[in-house]
């Protein structure tokens, strides 16, 4: 998946040698210049792949989404594949396509214009016990349905799934959150429904300080000590800070007013990566 | 001015420090996404410049130029100053807004929708003979009256600036002509309509080799080679070669199937630039 698609985000991709062949859905925080300009041509390059008429691409955003996508794909005619668009509210959930398991959730946030955070979690499946099934009895060739949590019988027994597994098991989450103003929306979207918090937060934070935001009109995003707060309140484990006000000649020279209020912060930069891992839980 | 603002024309702006203050013009050759989608999230930079309600933009290009700004701009609303879009057929010259005697042309090419090649024509005044003028009894404050070629008079005398001045000049051409089908439009607009030729021509040169054409469709571009004959053909001084297919990995592999017919080919390269200047007439 790809969460916006700015001017030129298909050059660090191809500098990557990551391919599109197999994008599964494209996710628009918003409407504005800066988020959607490099649809039209990662469209366009998308069709030199063999992506053809059976796979339909989701292009999932906020209104005014069919109006940008009218006008993007004047830039972009004659795709092989069919577009289909999703609008969303905000608090809808849905499956990413092709990644089994994997759910993608949003949440509306404060901006001049729609603009939803988005979330990608991936399931943990519970511990699997093989010393408890072989003492129960369960053939292994068994054993994938008792982990997929389905009973199983085993000469006119039945096994739950719940007798070889172990308490469910916090999966990942990653949430990126651009632009926003402070809202209460967010950290508790960091949160999630179980309340666990989030392994990586990915927010704005145009301004290094308070005195860096406009006089002139409200501020229509974060600060870094606002994108720390909301990172907190989140309960999120890590946080990236990005889209960086042009002004800001040096944002690593504001990473203290973040750290201050959440250490585990990293000042975004071009080609920035990560693997994330399920937490190590003794097992 | 700048001639096609496609993805990320910013970028290297942003990276030499050039500004975009005092921008005269914007010229599109044709209305193709990889021309005119970094043009929103430029006109918005520009916004947060100096330039106001009373320095109208200038963008030229060919049909369908209204439509195509209609859709770009809805990601550019609320500029502080306005776009004055000029719609050309090819043909016309016009003077460069802010360069004085400053000229600009364009050409129709073949692709498949219109497209325009643009010249730039600076003028060299004639050569100056400051010995011919005090022999002539002129007032050196008259001299500039005579060089901008009016006649002035000197105690009762008329002394007209041919008496004075040297045969014309060249003065320096650049064409940038992209993206065409090999079309007999190209080499005479290269030439000129004094026949002296251009200084630079910077073309259109997507395929290395007539093997790389698209077999299914008529090729839309040129080969090296043909940009080469083009050239030469139009009587160019300098030839630079652009648009390469992303198929082509190594362009400048290809050199020699140019300078098999332009020796003077330069492969372009992202921050390629020249100083042009008026040749050495032994003056």
């Amino acid at each position: 998946m790809l969460i916006d698609c700015g001017e030129g985000t298909q050059v660090p991709l191809r500098a990557r040698g990551w391919g599109l062949r197999n994008l599964g859905a494209i996710l628009l925080t918003h409407m504005h210049a800066d988020h959607i300009l490099g649809l039209p041509g990662l469209l366009l390059t998308l069709g030199h792949t063999e992506r053809g008429a059976d796979e339909p691409l989701p292009i999932y955003g906020p209104e005014p989404l069919l109006a940008a996508l009218r006008a993007l794909l004047l830039f972009a005619p004659r795709l092989p594949f069919p577009i289909e668009p999703v609008v969303l509210a905000g608090g809808e959930t849905f499956p990413l396509a092709g990644a089994e398991g994997v759910q993608i959730g949003c949440a509306a946030l404060d901006h001049e214009v729609p603009c939803l955070a988005y979330s990608l979690t991936i399931p943990r499946a519970p511990r699997f016990d093989p010393e408890r099934a072989r003492v129960l009895g369960v053939p292994v060739a068994e054993w994938k349905r008792l982990q997929r949590g389905e009973a199983v019988e085993v000469g006119g027994r039945v096994v739950a799934p719940g007798a070889v597994l172990g308490p469910p098991r916090r999966g990942l989450r990653l949430v990126l959150a651009t632009d926003t103003r402070p809202t209460p929306a967010l950290p508790e979207f960091v949160r999630g429904p179980d309340g666990t918090g989030s392994d990586l937060l990915i927010a704005d934070a145009m301004y290094g300080d308070e005195e860096d935001k406009p006089k002139r009109w409200r501020a229509q995003h974060l600060t870094f000590a606002e994108a720390a707060t909301a990172a907190r309140d989140g309960g999120a484990r890590r946080l990236w800070l990005t889209h960086f006000s042009p002004a800001l000649s040096e944002p690593a020279a504001y990473l203290d007013r973040a750290t201050a209020i959440f250490p585990a912060t990293t000042v975004g930069r071009d080609g920035l990566t990560e693997t994330l891992t399920f937490e190590d839980d003794g097992g």
